[in-house]
């Protein structure tokens, strides 16, 4: 971690928060409003390396969020901000793409097997957005299928937030539950002949729950409705994409989607989206009318092949999922060692930790403050993420970390 | 111009479309996509440096289209560059924003003087979609008046293409014609008790036609229809934001916003989009759940400050205005010269020439590509951007390449 930032003054975060209340509606907003997570988390951090965080405050942290999925080798990483800088010293936001466009869009379509082509946004919301765009333009079809508690983006048409929003923005949805063919198959009934697509998380990650993988026999449903009825698979590959594995996420199970969604870890923290395709999708691509005023910017085009490019290299899911598996271990004894119960989930590259009996999560939060006292940045409800930057020693820290979380709520009884 | 890259090797630009065709459908996607400019616009860009471009076949072209507005100091403005790479140095996204967020909605709320409030997001369209979310949720109404044609972005409620996009997604629109406060007040009428707010461009940049600065009648209008309903009066000044005032373009005409939406030129081309918000619809800001992924991104936020500091240091709008004036003089004189009918319109920082009895846009075609040739990049349609970076020396280059166009305009009889 950089030394060179101001020695800390207790009470800085409570400073920047206070000046923040009076300029930002509740002092922050959206999935980092640190409100909604327990006690002692900090809102504000000044720096950031590998798997480290520092906290306004100048507290370090081992950090299990890496931004809620971005930071997929670490903060910082050499060659991805080389990569940046010199894309940077020659231009960024110009009036068409750079070279570089044209390299990571067939860097894509060779690393993703369903992809015939892609196209480039800024959110994983935008992603999404296209896909569902696309398919209705390509069935001339408006219902979209989707997954009760899943989180596919924070624009009115999938937001879980009902505030702003009409009915109408939503009014073609239908839901099933993930993992449950039948009512895939129920919702796909409902949805007649006007059904344009199915759209699913990469896996079940509704926050406060057990992450769930998807069921084979769930994926090939949902693969066989699509095909009958001529419309369109989306995986929302947003979250877990390049985390799991390099092509999109359901190639671990055979089932290849026709649009796929792709933003957080894609270029390690710079800020891009991708949706890939299918080949019979690719006339109703051009089409449709997205864009934005930064889609094109070069940048973080850059970064994003230099992300690719140092996880294949390290084989980055391998070595994620090996310090993940680590992690779980190593959670798992010490849950034993200090009596309390908990439920681990998830893929290990993801993963989420939740107690039983802790209906109203006292149990999560009291471990998870306890543990960030100790040194390690946990989430009580949501699931985790590992990085490249993450090494054993880390991981054993964090454990250490962690034993005080369990021993808190040891002594909650 | 930078001189170190590969010697120009003509048909580069070619070479990287036909790449492009195989993996991108239709090539390219979205406003950049040059088979909506005249023959003879290049598609890539490998660098660029102030006012200059240098596209992928090495030949240089003086811009106004400022990568269609976020360019607002020129491209790699030293500053902002460096503020940028000092926050890149600490951290960019993180579990949380860095304190540089804080500094910036300080700094915002304290230049616009409708606002007590400010949020941040990537897009235009994020902006934009975040001030009718919030003015629904603050008024538990629906209803949106926008005016006919006007562009406010590239989501399913807003997008000017219909592909893709179904009739619920603006079942919620009202229109009206800009500058006809007649027309806004039939529509306020239609809406009734269910006006949620009036949405309005800063001044009216319709692809195609004249440009229109508001007229101040018609704003006050706006504003007394949104007071009499307590309604939100939303001004999208995503595309003239900080080139034409460093408050809110509605500033010099006396009229306040209630809620206005940012983005092009706040960073100088780092991807960053801002909410102001008056008092009163603070409140309804806390309910709404707007996120995305790189939205509390630092790098951004640290180029937005340094581009508002030089853009304040320069008087940024008065030098734009000056430029664009000079240009505008040089183009009327040009335009008489040869014979050739022009009308100019808009802000001289965001001008458009339109040609008289062109109704297929071939004189506007035939003056761009013969100026490109002569290097100067324009825009036959659209509004085009001046920068801080134009000096004397470009607009007179620039209109000697103006010169060679007006040439082909009156050659065509």
């Amino acid at each position: 971690m950089p030394n060179d930032t101001a020695s800390p003054s207790h009470g800085a975060d409570a400073a920047l928060r206070a000046r923040a209340r009076r300029v930002i509606p509740g002092g922050m907003w959206g999935h980092l409003d640190v409100t909604r997570l327990p006690e002692g988390y900090p809102q504000y951090f000044v720096s950031a390396e590998g798997c480290r965080l520092r906290d306004a405050d100048g507290r370090e942290c081992i950090d299990f969020m890496c931004a809620w999925g971005p930071m997929v080798l670490g903060h910082r990483h050499p060659d991805v901000e080389a990569a940046a800088r010199r894309q940077a010293a020659l231009g960024d936001t110009m009036n068409g793409p750079a070279p570089v466009l044209v390299e990571l869009a067939e860097t894509l379509v060779g690393m993703i097997p369903h992809a015939a082509w892609c196209l480039f946004q800024k959110n994983g919301t935008d992603a999404t957005t296209v896909c569902v765009t696309v398919a209705r333009a390509a069935t001339g079809r408006r219902k979209v299928l989707v997954a009760r508690g899943a989180y596919h983006g924070a624009a009115p048409w999938c937001t879980p937030s009902l505030a702003g929003v009409t009915a109408e923005d939503h009014a073609h949805l239908v839901h099933f539950d993930y993992n449950d063919a039948a009512s895939l198959e129920a919702a796909a009934e409902a949805a007649q002949a006007d059904l344009a697509a199915v759209l699913v998380t990469a896996f079940r990650h509704d926050i406060g729950r057990d992450l769930e993988m998807p069921d084979p026999a769930f994926a090939r449903a949902a693969r066989a409705i699509c095909d009958a009825a001529g419309a369109a698979l989306i995986v929302d590959d947003v979250r877990a994409g390049f985390r799991l594995h390099l092509g999109d996420s359901w190639e671990a199970i055979g089932v290849r989607p026709d649009l796929s969604a792709f933003s957080n870890a894609i270029a390690n923290g710079h800020s891009l989206a991708a949706v890939t395709g299918a080949e019979r999708f690719g006339e109703a691509a051009t089409r449709v009318f997205v864009t934005g005023s930064f889609w094109c910017a070069a940048v973080p085009m850059a970064a994003a092949l230099a992300t690719l490019t140092e996880l294949r290299r390290v084989d980055g899911s391998a070595r994620m999922r090996a310090m993940g598996e680590r992690l779980r271990a190593g959670l798992g004894a010490l849950a034993e060692r200090h009596g309390v119960g908990i439920r681990q989930s998830g893929p290990p590259q993801m993963p989420l930790v939740l107690f039983e009996d802790d209906p109203d999560q006292r149990k999560g939060s009291a471990f998870c403050a306890a543990a960030l006292r100790a040194g390690a940045y946990f989430h009580p409800r949501h699931n985790m993420f590992l990085s490249c930057a993450h090494a054993e020693a880390d991981i054993d820290r964090a454990l250490e970390a962690a034993a005080a979380g369990f021993a808190a709520v040891a002594r909650m009884g």
